[in-house]
Parts: C-alpha cells; structure tokens; sequence
C-alpha cells in the first residue's frame, strides 16, 4: 500500500489499521516517509480524529521506536507523574521527595521548557552544581539508594515522538487530541514506571481550553494506560491563573522549597498534597486518600521531604546548601515592584500572558536555542480573590535589563480588577482512575 | 508573520489575507517555505476551503509565479478550451481544427495523462513524425498562417502549479475544489487566450463525481475567469461511460479523423458540437449557437474541418497520409474480441474501470515515467442503452502483450447487462457563461 492511500484513507474519516499505523512510524523513523506525507496525515487526523484503538496503535507504535526503560533492578514500587505543563508548575520538585519520603520510587525523566511553560530540568539546573545528565546505572543507582532522581532522558527513548513533535510544532498540528496523548504515553509508558499520574491542566495558561478537553484528553490517556496494562489516575486542574506565586527557575525553586518547609502558597501546597497522594494510592503503597494525606503532612512536618530533596540536590552534584538558605539561589541585577494602580479585587489573571512575559525577561524560551536566565520572572504578591489597595505590591520583577515600557503595560494587563471579592476557582477539578 | 500561523490561520477556518496567499506561493516557488508546511496547509485547505477571493488570489498568485504568453501577436480573436479529463476524450482533435474553420485562432498547451485518462499530446503523437514541441515563434507563426497549433507548454509557465501539484499527488490533497479551480484556471490564464471554454466532467470516469460537484467547480472557474476579465463559458457534461467508443491513442485518432469526416459515435459529434459551438459564441465569433451549428456542420460537411486537422499534422511534422487512411496508424500486435457472454441490455459501464484497464495494456502511464504503447487500447462495439445477444462482440481490445485472465474478468465486470434497456443519462447537463 502506498502512504499517500492512508493519508487519504484518515481524510476520509477512515479508521487505520494497527499494520498501517506501524509502518507509519516505522517508516518515518527510517527515512522511507518524507516529512511532507507526514505532515499531510497529521492535519487529516486534527480534522479526523482517531478513535481508542488507533490512538492506542499509535501510542505503541512511537513506545517502540527506540529504547525501552527497564526499571526491573529498581527494588520497589516506581511511580511517575507528568503534568501538561502550566505556568509557575513546579509540581514535581514537590511531590517526587514527598511521595520518595513516603517509600515510592520515583525515577523521573523530565524535560526542559519551552515557549511560556518552563522545563523541571531547566528550574533544577539553577541550584549551583546539579547535573540533570546522569548515565543509566548511575541513575539507577540513585534510586536505589535514595528513593528519587530527575534526570534528563538517558538513551534513545521515543524517537517517534522527537520527529514527530519537531514536524507538529512548524505544521500547525499540535492541537489534536489523540495526537497529544499519544505522544505524552509513549514517552510515559517507555519510562516504565508501573504507577502513572498525569495532572491534566486546563484554563488560559495551558494547551487545553475548556475543563471538557482536560477531562476527555486525560481519559484518553489513561484508557491508552490501562490497555498497557500500567496503573494510570489522572487529576484534573485548573490552570487560569499561575500555580503558586513564583514564575521564573530559581524563583520557583525558592518556592519549592518554602513548600518542603510547610511555609508555601495555599494553592500550590493544595495541589502537591493532591497530587501525591493520588501517587501513593495509584501505586498501592497507602491503602486509601486519608492515609496518604496522613503520611504526606507528617513527611512534611517532620522535614523526611525536605531531606529527600536535599539528598537529590547533594546525589546530583548541586550545593545543598541553597536548599538550607534559599538566598544562596542566583540572583537578578535588578528588583522591581508593580503596585496596584486603584483599589479593587482581582477578579482574573492571564496566566499565559504572564507566562510570557516572564519567558521575555529570560525566565523561559523562544526557540530550543535560547539560554535560559536561571534568576529572572515575576513574583506575584496578590492572586485570583484577593482585594488590593492602591499602591499596594501586586508582584515583584526579577529581571537583568530595565524593563520596557511595553513589557509593564503587558504586565497590567494580565490582572483585571473588580469592585467586589470574586469567586476564587477551584483548583482541583476532576480525579479519575483506571484501576 | 511564520507560515506555521498562516496554516494555524486556516486550519481554524479562518480566511486568508490576498499578502498571506501570495507569500505562501511566493515562498515556496523560491524554496523558502518547505515541502511540509505547504502539504500541511493543503490538508487544511481541503477541510476549510477557501472562499471566491482566495481562490482567484490563489489562481493569481500561482500565474504570476512564471512567464505569462502574450498571444497580442496572433491576429483575431484566440480561444482556448480545457476539458476536466475523462476516459476516450479526445474532443480537442476535433473541436480544434472545427473552430479554426469557422475563423478562431487556436493557440492551444496541452499536456501528456496520467493514471485513467488520456493526454491531448499522447494522442497526437501517434501520427508518425508528429511534433509537440514548438518555438514559441514557430507556435505564433503557425497559429496566423493556418488557425490552429496544439503543443507542449513553452515557456517556463505557472512552476506554482507544477510544484503544488506534485505535491498534492502524493498528500492526498488532490481532491478540493479551490486547489483544482486554482490549478486549471492558473494555466488557462497564463496561456493568454481572451475567450476559454471549459468542458467538466463528472461520473464514475471522472475526478468530480457528482452533477452538484462539477457544476459548483465550473461556477468557481469561471467567477475567476470573469474577475480576470476573460470570457469564460462552461459545458458540464457526463462522463459515467466512456466518451465515444475508442480508448487509447492512436484508436482515438482515427475516431477523431472518423468524427471530422462526419461518420463518428453519436454521443461524441453531439459533444463536439455542443463544445464547438460555445467556442465560437464565447468568442464572439457568431451571433448565436444556432448560427454556430449551422456554420460547424457546413465545416463538416464541406471538409473544411478536416482540412484544417491535415493542415496542422502537416505544419507539424506529421504524416498526412493517416488522416486519409488512418489504417495507416500504429497497429498492435495482437486483436482480441470480447463477445457477450449472455443477452441482455447495458445499463452501465464503469468508465474509470475501462480507462484504468486501457492504461494496464499499454494505453495511458501509471507514473511520470511509463511510456504509452500508442496503438494499445480498447474500442466499445455496443454502449449503454444498446441491447446486444450473446456472442455479440462487445470491445476490442488492441493489445502487444496476451491479455490476463484477471484483465478479461475486469473488462466483464465494468459493464453491468440487464433484462431490459435502460436509461441512456443526457450526455451535456449544464451551459454556464459569464457574460
């Protein structure tokens, strides 16, 4: 059969076939399928959709491009927790040494950030010394030994999806549903780990619009999870406003860490506190959600999480004393606070034009080749249902050049303000589980 | 602005600026824009469309991209005329020197087939010593001296639409109604006549497979004709059954010869008239289409039609001698009949089936670089509405090589008998003119 056949066969609505789905992606990997026909059937498939079983073929089909991570000289239970990506999402430096604190296995490939989400590994790498390139025994090891280690992909995991990725990102198909999960799970489930919670965001800051897209793109991949035969839960959040105060690597370190310390902000230490224990239930380390909210409070309290981190920062070269006094992160030539310009109560914040401006002071990247300022972005003084004062400190600038006059307009225009306290969003919208 | 907006731009359903189309042709004419980019706002061009003015943009965009012919050198009124495609259509031969009687100068481009159907250049290539290949002065000179010349392009013409429609061929982006009118009204329009009739075909042998399909994509050509400000007519016409009874090169030239000297299938003098006359009408020519029959069968009649065909094949290069006795043709190796295998009347006969089959024994090219055995093909003794006894010879079939089993099983299954004759469908459904 020739390609052009099953680009034509998905315009018409068609379903593919699990061998046509495979030579797809063997094909592409190889060589043999120019980017030309490829890009043709991905924007057919943003029209077409595909249905349960395809997205499935094809989650298998990209899983087995490359390597696959065996986690088997792992001794315990391995959990992983992805996130769509959101602004100010520092998640994962939270959770990973609770749920570690708690006895999960946490062997993390994270990724850098791009455009106005920012990368686990990018915020890691602004603590002086870590090293995110670790060689696969070594990373092991640490698991082994530690409970816990973030590191950048080692190997060929999931070329497919690189290509693939790298073509969707210049043709105007990222947005398709089945093209999306497909690409999260194959990375997911060719790292291994048995136990799998993906935080699905939606709202002005991430990829998904409407709580309905986050539901039905998290249902999705936890069906593709399922059928895999891995455990998979999904929690649903919202992403309106940034997550936490603090939007910029070092910053959101910072706040990580006051987060370890049980001084962080209310929503973020929410989020955390749901999201692992939705990973000490999805591995079956705890028996239910009280017990894992229990043991995640006392892993906080009595400072097990804190310490988890720190042996991370220490395992992986980075100086623990930042973890100690967080001043000792890097930072920028120049401080600036935005005020309030009237009275009134924020009633909205746009967490994608937030992100981007932050990304536009160094916080993040344009294009892959752009080095990242581990010090700069923006710390918010005031959220979502806060009344304010005229004069009073909306957000701190962190920042290596002055700041435009165009950047600060930008910035006032993310915040809308009403007259009267409006209704905060829940953070926590949905939690669903496939076992 | 990135071209990757520009197809975000459509695949949303948005209309694209007149700066944004010419860009994309401008790009990628110069190789700025990939392969990959445009087959991906293809795809999205067949899924949204795209309105009147972004398909004339289209067209204009795609003209521009290369020489345009000045035919100011050819004295008297030009008219070009451009059939959609189809099986045994070789109306051009006839059609042509017809006009010419009459007074039209024809400086036409044709061009070769590929898959089902036929090319005009193919056709007259088996006249041995026949040249397709002429100066553009020698093209001009011969238009003035005796009314008529058919040839290859001259000229580096719309490359826009080379490109794109390699492009298409293999991203299953052939099917669209603004990409075809676009394609076709780009070259007619770059050929320069002032006057242009466009024959489009729909059925089962044709690229349109509905009446609604071929009238809308006529329409569309011609608003693009008008807003260039040329006369543009369109005849929508039936192309469920072959046209005429001949399919295949040389066995199509003796049928246009047969239909010049006024003994040629009924249905194809019908349409070689019908498509004659609105030549003449659109050009101005005549008052009217009564006053165009009667001057097109005085041609006929007289053999002044004839006498210009002889003319051209004379001015090419070709031998004279077969418009005379076209016996003289290339003769194929081997002659077989296919007889009835039952009584019964023909209800339909699947031309796309026949034409694909014609191409299988040597008639027409699977790919660029096949070559056409001209004296292959097929000639139909009996067409729909005919009812024929068994052992009546329905086809033969010109052939190099024996026919397969499986070749002969496909002839019987393109032609359905019943007990009783059918409808015969009207072969011309349609007249639309602009002016």
């Amino acid at each position: 059969m020739r390609f052009v056949d099953t680009i034509v066969k998905k315009r018409e609505g068609k379903t593919l076939s699990t061998e046509e789905i495979r030579e797809w992606i063997r094909g592409y990997v190889q060589g043999q399928i120019p980017d030309y026909q490829v890009s043709a059937l991905l924007m057919a498939i943003v029209f077409q959709g595909m249905d349960a079983r395809e997205t499935y073929d094809l989650t298998m089909a990209m899983m087995n491009s490359g390597d696959l991570l065996d986690l088997s000289q792992i001794r315990g239970v391995t959990v992983d927790k992805h996130s769509t990506g959101g602004v100010g999402d520092k998640t994962t430096l939270v959770v990973a040494p609770m749920a570690a604190a708690c006895g999960a296995k946490i062997a993390k490939m994270s990724g850098r950030g791009l455009g106005h989400t920012g990368g686990t590994l990018d915020k890691l790498e602004s603590i002086p010394g870590f090293n995110c390139f670790l060689e696969k025994q070594a990373f092991f090891d640490q698991v082994n030994r530690i409970g816990l280690a973030i590191a950048g992909q080692t190997g060929n995991l999931v070329p497919a999806d690189k290509k693939l990725y790298a073509l969707r990102d210049v043709t105007g198909t990222v947005d398709s549903m089945p093209l999306i999960a497909s690409s999260i799970m194959s990375k997911k489930l060719a790292s291994g780990s048995s136990a799998i919670v993906l935080d699905v965001k939606y709202g002005s800051g991430a990829f998904m619009k409407t709580l309905e897209d986050a539901v039905a793109l998290g249902r999705e991949m936890m069906d593709i999870g399922r059928a895999a035969g891995r455990k998979v839960s999904v929690i649903v959040t919202d992403m309106d406003e940034p997550l936490g105060c603090a939007i910029g690597n070092a910053l959101e370190v910072k706040e990580a860490i006051d987060t370890l310390c049980g001084r962080g902000p209310e929503d973020f230490t929410h989020l955390c506190l749901a999201v692992g224990s939705l990973m000490l239930v999805t591995a079956g380390i705890v028996r239910d959600e009280k017990q894992a909210q229990k043991r995640l409070e006392e892993v906080l309290a009595n400072g097990a999480a804190l310490e988890k981190f720190k042996a991370m920062v220490r395992a992986q070269g980075g100086d623990v004393s930042v973890v100690d006094d967080p001043r000792r992160l890097p930072k920028s030539r120049m401080t600036t606070e935005l005020r309030a310009r009237q009275d009134g109560c924020i009633d909205h914040m746009d967490a994608m034009n937030l992100g981007t401006l932050a990304m536009q002071i160094g916080a993040g990247r344009r294009t892959k080749d752009d080095a990242i300022e581990p010090e700069t972005g923006i710390v918010l003084r005031a959220k979502v249902g806060d009344c304010v004062k005229e004069g009073q400190v909306l957000a701190q600038v962190c920042h290596n050049v002055p700041l435009e006059q165009e950047w600060i307009h930008g910035f006032y225009d993310s915040i809308s303000l009403s007259g009267s306290p409006g209704q905060r969003r829940p953070l926590i919208r949905e939690i669903l589980t496939s076992y």
